[in-house]
């Protein structure tokens, strides 16, 4: 007997897997998961974004969910492969109400294959497929309609009624890439949405930031969903250039988007089922009853500015990071930044360039990710040109991503730094010299995993490190500013810097802050703290959780959702929370298993 | 010995073909060509869009053009096949200054495999590719650039300074689809170029037109380069939709869009070798001195009105089809549409819909193509969601589509139409019972050749032709209007028709009228007749010229272009015409081969 092919290893035991579930033969599933497994689900099997971590936790699942869930058709979807003792495969799957995809990784064991880790992702719902492809809409009725409206009138009568006469379903407050993805899913699932943006145009919320801001991921990591950037898009796009895509976006989309418009006030009419929430648009009170409301304001919403003893006496500018006009009007002059996250050295380094004397205030120690290195190291192989050379697009490395467990990924990113530690010694030893204090994170894993445990505490250096290491960047470290002066501000370890500029570059509040100030302190509690995996590092505190706290997933408030993330995040998680609601919208099923409980607040 | 595969056979072809133009032996070449064969080039060999019919042509030309050319490295792209006897085959070829990419056709015979037909392409010119895949734009620029200026800040500059400080390369008048496309490309490849529009938006020609047009060709057929629309695009875009595209597309490619100008006059300094072209852009008079001038003028720019006795005295609104409003304000009026092509098909029906008496005048025959039929049997097999499924999407679709010469194109249509007769038979029958007078073209090749040859009779029939054969919109048939009075139409048969609305659907004048009218009748009549084969059929008065005239290639007027057609060749052919522009700009010899004489003017 010849030895079995990945693809024959990879369709056996889904075969089998397809039988015991198919028989509800739950005694059969642990024997088939290796001791140390994983199930990650999005929203296929729980609908919820849950990770069973165990033989046990998915046990336990399955008895929950299988009776209602009724999975079947699992078959392997194009070749499996085979790489150090792991078997790699993607599979097709269905349930009672929708079809889904899934990633599987087999380890040979001596009861046979056993899976390490499972993904299981819903791509569509029965019957409420998008219209694509072939079922893409005919545009021209042919034929003859008496009184037809043209696309226009149609599109021009939607926008005059919805919000007036006709309430949306969703609301989605915060027209930023996050609201923005989410509603393009949900208007081509039909699901009748607004997005409600404060500033004027979308794409505002990156114009108005500092003006040398580009992305600090590459072009591969930040498609938005159904129309890709064409294939000259800068790898980092300048902040304007992709302001301008989201607005253009926003109108091929032909998104409902309520801008100028501020959420005032928002609660939940427990009897009535639906939210009632007050926005202002254009000077101009209007009252939104949607049944579901989205809160989508990202993490450059409410900026965090420490209150300073002298603030008020300061004779100078001093603004936070995200109000900076940029360099220009300070040549010649004395800046001191208070930070030493990305906002802050891009501010120190444009500051610099145009001649002024800036001083960055380091108050505890950075993660410092050359760019370069950044990619190479830790994007290529998922998100690049070879990548895509490799038949990886951006749709499969999002679920290759997705495929890895948060309670092992640190150990895939570990190396990725050691690596990084040593291909960039000589920048990071002489940062060092110049008193920069350096992290790599609590366990060493770097970038992504201080992003998701923190969302904080890193530079993706696109050049002011080098700034930093040489001096052109002035740096004290270890002291914060104690007091601010007229013309100075003293800082904790005594020393007295003159300044004409302060910015201060301390990141953002809490995104659940927003709920305590729109909805209710009550209702921001109930739902608990936003983000962070519960990894028990640095500002991210236990339990763990094994997904990101409230996350594209229902909270413990009814019909209260939270989106966001940064590109990749947005668009590929906007898939499942998309789903979730117009599930709900048309009336579908949808026991959700196993929510998580709320240990911190705020 | 085993029988060769067909890719054996299409490289052993290219290797010998490769082998014999690269010693430059000629006496080598008949014998590789069939008796009855044809080599289609874009721009690779000729510096020209050129059909060499037979033997002797395709030596004639490589004896001309092969020492410049210096043709190399031919190599078979993919797979070849076999079908009918005629193996189908891709390749790659470079030349001295280019990459190109071509299509062969091969035939066995008792001296071997001979080529039927051959295209060869240009694809990019070495050295001066697009920035695009691993070689785009880095976006940031990483490091320290003291003085650096943002995406935003070159872009205003650029916007502020061309055609005022510094001088376009090229001057595109026209801003539709064809003159947008044509400046994405040159954009794309640096060469310096404004668009002049005299309406206001990108799209406006497009949303100006009657209120109820879609496009008559299907999504597959219509994408613009580099961008393609949406999976979920309508199969026939709404006007206004495809203008709201076009005015996205405008901003995302970042074209130099002078909208709200007008070209007055133009002139070309021998001297010089520029253009002197003066244009009024918001009222205000600027000169513009570009080296190159195209035309992208399209079909729809100059309303053909026919001079009938007695309009003057007519109490009703009268107007071309290109000013028709929509049907909303005739509501129980009575309309008389003169024309029986596209456009008056359409106006009758929309007139039709919202209860106007309606009646349309068919002066000569018309070919109706049901759009149906049309999209199952004419494109179906090039541009539809099944031919993307097999791997044609539109990029190979308009390669597969050059590669029939023209001289025999017509015997690949004829049999699609003659299907379509059978298909189509009883609405045929009934229209022709109701009076409508009928055609496929003088020699039954439908649609398309007619299209080619004279750029009008037929209406691609999306449901207006039932309302014809049913009596719904009413019908004269070979009569015209020979007299308008105050309130009625005289017909040459003598009927009189009372009449609240008259629309003329009586298309478009001669594009080259544009060059009369803006350079000069003598500069006209030196490019001579535009569109159109020569194919000796009506309104194409040979001699056969295998080629459009005057489209995409090199005129007899030095440094004067003319750009457009439908969506697909605006595409396809902006390609070739980029690529001639930019070899120019760069100063990169371009010897064309065999221009085209003139025969016909206007």
């Amino acid at each position: 007997m010849s030895t079995p092919t990945p693809s024959q290893r990879a369709s056996a035991w889904l075969a089998q897997f397809g039988k015991a579930l198919a028989a509800n033969d739950l005694k059969a599933i642990p024997g088939m998961f290796a001791p140390e497994c994983y199930w990650r689900d999005l929203v296929a099997f729980t609908w919820n974004v849950r990770t069973q971590e165990g033989r046990e936790a998915i046990q336990q699942m399955l008895a929950s969910q299988l009776p209602q869930v009724k999975p079947s058709n699992f078959a392997l979807a194009g070749d499996a492969t085979e790489a150090d003792g792991i078997v790699d495969a993607w599979f097709n799957f269905e349930t009672a109400t929708a079809r889904g995809y899934g990633h599987l990784r087999l380890k040979g064991s001596d009861q046979g294959d056993q899976a390490w880790t499972l993904l299981t992702t819903m791509t569509e719902l029965k019957g409420f497929e998008e219209h694509k492809g072939e079922n893409r809409p005919k545009g021209a009725e042919h034929g003859v309609h008496p009184g037809r409206k043209t696309w226009l009138e149609k599109r021009q009568e939607e926008q005059a009624n919805l919000g007036f006469t006709e309430q949306p379903y969703t609301v989605i407050i915060g027209g930023g890439q996050g609201g923005i993805m989410l509603a393009a899913r949900l208007r081509r699932l039909g699901v009748p949405t607004i997005v409600i943006e404060r500033n004027e145009r979308p794409g505002d919320s990156w114009r108005k930031r500092y003006k040398s801001l580009c992305l600090h991921d590459p072009v591969w990591y930040d498609h938005l969903p159904y129309l890709p950037f064409p294939d000259d898009w800068p790898v980092f796009a300048p902040k304007d250039k992709i302001g301008d895509w989201l607005e253009s976006y926003v109108k091929i989309m032909e998104i409902n988007y309520w801008g100028s418009t501020t959420a005032k006030k928002a609660s939940f009419d427990e009897a009535k089922g639906e939210w009632s929430v007050t926005v202002e648009r254009d000077g101009k009170e209007i009252v939104l009853r949607p049944k579901q409301l989205v809160f989508a304001l990202g993490v450059s919403g409410y900026a965090n500015v420490p209150k300073i003893p002298g603030a008020e006496t300061f004779l100078g500018d001093q603004h936070h990071s995200s109000k900076h006009p940029g360099p220009e009007k300070y040549k010649g002059k004395k800046a001191v930044v208070l930070g030493s996250n990305n906002s802050a050295h891009d501010i120190c380094a444009a500051l610099w360039e145009q001649g002024v004397d800036v001083t960055m205030i380091q108050r505890t120690s950075t993660h410092i990710a050359p760019s370069e290195s950044l990619m190479e190291l830790a994007l290529g192989g998922l998100y690049s040109e070879q990548a895509v050379k490799n038949g990886i697009d951006h749709h499969k490395a999002d679920l290759i991503f997705a495929s890895v467990p948060y309670k092992i990924m640190h150990t895939f990113h570990i190396p990725v730094y050691e690596e990084m530690k040593k291909r960039d010694a000589d920048l990071y030893g002489r940062l060092e010299k110049a008193g920069f204090m350096l992290d790599f994170g609590d366990d060493g894993s770097g970038l992504f995993m201080k992003y998701l445990r923190r969302g904080s505490g890193y530079y993706i250096d696109v050049g002011a490190s080098e700034l930093v290491a040489n001096g052109s960047i002035k740096l004290k470290s270890g002291v914060t500013i104690e007091r601010i002066n007229p013309n100075s501000v003293t800082l904790s370890d005594g020393t007295e810097l003159p300044a004409d500029l302060i910015v201060y570059a301390t990141g953002y509040g809490s995104m659940n802050q927003f709920i305590a100030d729109l909805v209710s302190p009550e209702v921001a509690d109930r739902v608990g703290k936003v983000w962070g995996l519960g990894s028990n590092t640095t500002k991210d505190p236990g339990p763990w959780e094994g997904e990101l706290r409230n996350m594209w997933k229902p909270t413990k408030q009814p019909q209260l959702w939270i989106h966001g993330g940064n590109l990749h995040q947005s668009r590929h998680y906007s898939q499942f929370l998309s789903l979730q609601l117009k599930a709900r919208y048309e009336g579908l099923p949808t026991p959700v298993y196993g929510q998580a409980d709320v240990h911190h607040v705020r």
